[in-house]
């Protein structure tokens, strides 16, 4: 914690006070954000957000859509109050596009979808009716840490950390590999400690992670909760967030039978698949009466505007656009943004996590903590936050170990060269330059080596581990931030290797031009995404980012 | 509680149990009500709502400008995460909106402005920040219900009710009569219960009393509040719902020198007013930062999604429309209905509270109460019911005496004649045909006899005590259940007289056509509403309307 907390309010309860003086790791640097957003035109020295996960590469596809003439709609019904639990019809379509593309064996039912306005209000609920003050859900860390507060500020629920460890540990094993055992020893020492667990969370794709679990990893994880009566929520807001064409997303929803349907319980929702975190529609589909009828009760705390309700409806029947038009380009879009991070983060010779899902990388700078502790991974974000780019740490993800950060590509390119390229490596730099950093050097000496090696090669550099093929895991590997990279041949396994990118190629950290460059040329990211001007872009920024590309190339 | 609770499920933790198992007394009524909603066309004898407290006259207006071309927008900012509080630009319209409605002597700011979905999400948030769990609010009753539920089921926090009496107790009362030192008896009650009390909640215009206070008042009620370091929330949901020109109401927004500024906070919204609940907003009005800081904590659970913030902040700018379109026509049509409703009771013998303000009507049916008991309360609703007619009965608003209703006029006058004149005139006849109700037959020979008097003149009479002038409410009288109303003269002000309507004369119960045609040929109601078509009506309703009202005036 580095602001001061405020100090207590004669106003306000002690409830009062100490919700007030929550404050998550990363909120002063969104307090600081908020202050000085960055603006292309009005205030290009503003800070860029990578920090929190929003999709921005779609708002043109997206804007065609939802101005097209049946969004505006106008019936005194959705003026009316409502079902709390969400009108039917948008209920229905739920319950149909889910089934659609959850795919579900059998067709999934409008009465056990409940919607309400974000899945933090859902956590939030949840928590409420399926657990007493004090009891507390099972959770593997790292994860997305709002859900901390979802769970504790109205519902003073606790969550109970499961760690999972970085570094493989052997065969068939990955970094931050959650299994079945892993929960099982979580869920003992939480009994051990006399806490009372209700519940485990599991996300699918995972936040921060991005990594995608196989049907029989979750049904494994399904039968942990059965067989310990917790009940399973499982949060699948990023669904269809999935850009690789090889790998599949499997949906508990369409799990054949599922282990114990009472008590699972799965999230979706439009801010990450759809881009529409503003729109404030979050969703759940359990077949347990009782939970349904609970939420109904807490519903008229989390209600939906009936207009936001229409539109999302309309759009959600829309089978045809979603499936042919929004998606592939999406996908397509999200990839690019994806191949153009890490393909940065390997030039600067980051290790990171090698998934091809949700919005956001996850990635090793440990090698640029001067010792490994939280209080030097703060300062490095802090770094990164006075060079004017705000990512997410580690601990604001309660992750065992310091140094990991998750960075958001889903932004326009420019934003992603001026925030990455430009000033995350700017922020390394200085790092790099300052006296205690010995680590650093030698990682950067090892860089330039590196970089001699293979000379300009770095775009052909593979990384490995995809999470469609676990088992190719067992060369994962990990750089350990105290040891210099060895410059010998083949990186070996033992404990000063990259993590899940193969032999990364750091150019010299000097070279930022050539890179710059390099990229231009090695990526089709600026032919496919330059030319057409997505909603809310100021025009002068692309003719400006022309000419820029026209100088590049010479 | 007439409904079995749900039994006690093995999903849920004791708390959920405890939430799932909350039932208003209303419940059921409108659960059967959701099953077998009234459709002119589609189900004629499905249930009238006269419950819910919604204005349903002016769709047709409102269509008119949320069709208009500003209306539907898209902007990338409104699909993504914004200030919990609500956008700058909905906060700031909110706040010059409230300026000018409220007459507020120095303008208000957009910083002191917190939107949330609804202002029972705002009831919520409030008292888990400035009450710990088992503190409780003190409330005057009757009281809108559902309070209790906003401060309880997240909350855990208690009402502690100031019971106000339905008859004035001397010089310079009134029915239901809110005063000072009404409100230290209760804090001296509570506190001698041992409750720690953090606030007083005050409605203006009160729901159900629909009772307007005067500035004085108010200033009186926050003179005490901030004596006992209270924090005082005034909810004024109902300030432009004001039909009578010679009323007028004082926001405590306009007050030159709020007494405890800092504890003072003041919530509105779109869904009276606007007749938008659907669209689920709700404003708090606070000078107190450390409650601001507290409530963003809070508000992500409340998010009110982007596009809904952009349409409210284009209708409360649109200043011109505000004033000179909308609320003219609402209140004419207000006044009309709440008329031809108030034009019923009378020739019902029913006394009312004569209040022009809301959107319901506060009557009083002790006299149909074999006993004055709230089972016997509960029994005339359930009468009311199974004659397809919902309305809410004291005991949901905790009214101290039973056999006072709350009936909402804000509807198509066709519904209110099938509503009130013909399904609520038939139960009661039902109840009058009951061996017990010797009370309810002498009334009814009582109002034959007064029809005798009167002919059928009843249009003139004049009901009294307007909120403008409390002191003309010495002459306030009261109808007591078990004691029949006496054949003399004038009505004295002893224990048998009408409550705040001088002289009622209904006409006898049997002669239901001819007060159908009285009313008809009495109320300009008909030539101004009928002709146009509110959006949503089917349009053979209208042609079949045409049609009876050309036979009644024959």
């Amino acid at each position: 914690m580095t602001t001061a907390a405020p100090s207590v309010s004669v106003y306000l309860s002690n409830r009062g006070n100490s919700i007030r003086q929550t404050q998550g790791i990363l909120q002063e640097g969104y307090a600081q954000y908020l202050m000085d957003k960055h603006h292309d035109a009005k205030n290009p020295y503003g800070i860029i957000n990578m920090g929190t996960s929003e999709n921005k590469l779609c708002y043109d596809v997206l804007g065609k859509r939802l101005t097209k003439p049946d969004m505006p709609h106008f019936d005194p019904s959705l003026l009316q109050y409502s079902d709390w639990k969400g009108h039917t019809f948008l209920r229905e379509e739920v319950a149909k596009f889910l089934t659609h593309y959850c795919c579900s064996p059998n067709p999934l039912k409008a009465n056990n979808v409940v919607v309400m306005n974000g899945c933090g209000s859902l956590f939030s609920c949840i928590a409420a009716v399926i657990c007493d003050p004090k009891d507390a859900i099972l959770i593997p860390t790292p994860f997305y840490g709002v859900i901390t507060e979802d769970l504790q500020l109205y519902s003073d629920v606790k969550l109970f950390h499961v760690p999972l460890d970085c570094e493989a540990d052997g065969k068939d094993s990955r970094p931050f590999h959650l299994t079945e055992g892993k929960l099982e020893e979580g869920l003992k020492r939480a009994k051990q400690e006399g806490l009372i667990i209700r519940a485990v969370i599991l996300m699918n794709p995972h936040n921060p992670l991005a990594e995608i679990y196989t049907a029989d990893e979750m049904i494994a994880f399904l039968e942990f909760a059965k067989r310990n009566e917790l009940h399973c929520i499982v949060d699948e807001v990023y669904m269809l967030t999935v850009f690789d064409e090889s790998v599949s997303f499997n949906s508990v929803l369409g799990i054949d039978s599922l282990p114990d349907p009472q008590r699972t319980h799965v999230m979706w929702g439009m801010s990450k698949d759809f881009a529409m975190a503003g729109i404030r529609i979050g969703t759940l589909y359990t077949e347990n009466r009782d939970l349904v009828e609970a939420l109904a009760q807490l519903g008229a705390f989390h209600g939906v505007s009936g207009n936001s309700q229409h539109q999302v409806a309309q759009l959600l029947q829309d089978r045809e656009w979603i499936s042919k038009e929004f998606l592939p380009e999406n996908r397509r879009r999200l990839k690019a943004a994806h191949s153009y991070l890490t393909g940065e983060l390997q030039s600067m010779g980051i290790p990171y996590l090698d998934r091809h899902a949700a919005l956001y990388v996850w990635a090793d700078l440990r090698k640029f903590l001067r010792e490994p502790s939280f209080e030097e991974e703060l300062s490095l974000w802090k770094g990164f936050l006075r060079h004017k780019v705000v990512v997410s740490c580690g601990q604001a993800f309660c992750c065992s170990t310091p140094g990991w950060f998750r960075i958001v590509f889903a932004d326009q390119q420019h934003h992603l060269q001026l925030g990455q390229s430009l000033r995350i490596r700017e922020a390394l730099k200085e790092i790099e330059g300052s006296p205690d950093s010995h680590a650093i050097r030698e990682a950067s000496d090892e860089s330039e080596k590196s970089e001699k090696e293979d000379s300009d090669d770095s775009d052909n550099a593979v990384v490995v581990n995809s999470t469609s093929s676990p088992e190719s895991k067992s060369s994962d590997q990990l750089m350990e931030k105290d040891c210099p990279v060895p410059d010998t041949g083949p990186l070996d396994t033992g404990d000063l290797v990259l993590l899940d990118c193969q032999a990364s190629k750091p150019d010299s950290l000097g070279s930022l031009i050539g890179t710059l460059r390099h990229q231009i040329h090695s990526s089709d990211w600026l032919e496919k995404n330059t030319p057409e001007l997505s909603a809310g872009e100021d025009p002068q920024i692309l003719d400006v980012f022309k000419a820029l590309l026209q100088r590049a190339r010479k």
